[in-house]
């Protein structure tokens, strides 16, 4: 199994709710930075797992529409906790869709899964896994 | 698959038997650094993976039990290397065990498997992953 | 010179006034991973720059006044960007007060000067070094 | 399962043949640091997963043989891409190889599968992992 | 004294001239992780030492001026030894003549000294600190 | 000012000695990742501030003086708390008399400063930095 990599970060507010959440349910905030692998069994012709310029520009543009925002004000999470997790498969979903959708390039369709990880701080993250539909 | 991942420490003396141990069959000792990784398919109601604050307390608990002591002089590992491998194994049970007793909440008993990595510097780490029996 | 460092962190929600902030006027958030190092010419008694216990509960309890808030809701910031450089000097602050209050231990009043460092990303960071005065 | 990993680094020259490369296109380099990962199921009468120093020697001796050298000139990579998935996996059967030649020691031949990661800078990394044949 | 730090990295053939360098000598390459630091004794009107946002685009032309290159053909090297921290300090000269030209804004004029620093593997960095003219 | 940094590291036992260092008093050990910084204001006649694979063969050689030892029975420490701080400066002492013994070579004694740094956890370092005499 291949893989390839490539990281980026966003900063956003929110708030939890739930008393499992402590002092968290105040309004506050994160750094995100986050890792995005692509997985896939065998190379595509030019070498690559996925073009790793446009998988950048991909993350890049996904993490744009979270960034220096106020989840809790977002329609999109309504009535949702955005616990780290919870954000790493939303994260997922939307570079799924990047893909069905051709922005990763024509290659990038052998991608088998993908695993999004969401570190929040030097001691603490968060991952989603799973295939592409 | 969802992961969530908490980070301590915890500092230790012991020696190896063994001529394959070479100079670390003197006593010396080692600072490891522990990623506790939880895994599970499904979030729980509170849209996480376990109380990312239980957690960490759970990890701190299990540690201080190891940590500033000399391992070549605890009965529990009499007779065994405590290799990087076999403390990640070690701590991987005491973590099964406290998750047992519910010390990380009713929610976490949804965990599948869990993976401990243990770093011991810059340029080693090793790791166990087992299913929650 | 002497130094030691002891790393913890805080997450919370802000935004920013000024055009210069571009997307960042919206209020979003952020975890600093801070670092504080103390710095000294001669060793104490105990062969130490400080107590690293006490070091390490100190910069937990300062860091606790801030965590989890929306900054732009605290009064000691009002009418200020709490801009990472900011808070740099900020906690910088706070801490020399904590040492004069003795919280540190009496020989930490041998420490000359302080290094307050907060990282905001993997990319980016800002910090403050001051003497105690 | 069990892991072990160990660390190191070289440093190469390559260009690429294809438009996805883009500037990559021209040639230029990479540092390649490398994460080597061993797994099994049990571990040997030693209590390890390998002999971690065996496993260093053989990362070293195996990077030695790519280090400080211009890829585009290799024989072994005539007409391919050096990308750093395809990479990772040349690194792969070279360690497979060595443990076949017993250079890890006899206990290495309990290692099912390995994994190996080239991180080519702070934000990008590629792998290979695969099973022992 | 304050301080911003952005980071970016640039990957590079190059070869050098003298015994002193070893298998250095041949044709090979790097990746240099670059973190750029601004210092200045007091922050600007918006609490600022630099506009972050601009010194990551500064950083970023600077670099792209020098990435996927073989310095060796780079007439600005000719007959120089392209070592990390001669590099380094080009990137310093580069730096400054980009504030002089007010790339960074006109508050950057204010930053007294800035410090660039090369991280060519996970062991081994060089820097070069000045004082802008 | 120009620096060089190499980085290793080495494993040891000890015990400290007085009230303050609690836990600390028993046998534990540590892993030290240590970076051993070389100054100066201006390069030698190779464009380098030291020869970087001497500096790491002399780094390495230092260290393994200490390696997989219980420091509490090493002659040299007798009566001496073994700190992080401590063994900074006595590193540091080392290296200026390895240099002193020309073992980083003539052009090394345009070192001015050296800076040691020991990583004893993810969240806790010290460092020594002086003059070469």
């Amino acid at each position: 199994m291949y893989t390839v990599s490539v990281r980026d970060h966003f900063m956003i507010a929110h708030s939890f709710q739930g008393e499992a959440f402590g002092p968290a349910q105040r309004l506050h905030g994160a750094t995100y930075v986050v890792d995005l692998e692509f997985r896939r069994s065998e190379l595509d012709t030019n070498g690559m797992v996925v073009d790793i310029g446009l998988a950048a520009d991909v993350l890049k543009t996904t993490l744009a529409a979270l960034n220096y925002r106020n989840l809790d004000e977002e329609t999109a999470f309504k009535g949702r906790n955005t616990t780290t997790e919870f954000l790493a498969h939303e994260i997922f979903t939307r570079i799924v869709t990047a893909i069905g959708r051709g922005e990763l390039g024509a290659a990038a369709r052998g991608v088998e899964s993908i695993r999004v990880t969401l570190h929040e701080s030097h001691i603490a993250s968060a991952s989603y896994t799973g295939r592409i539909p």
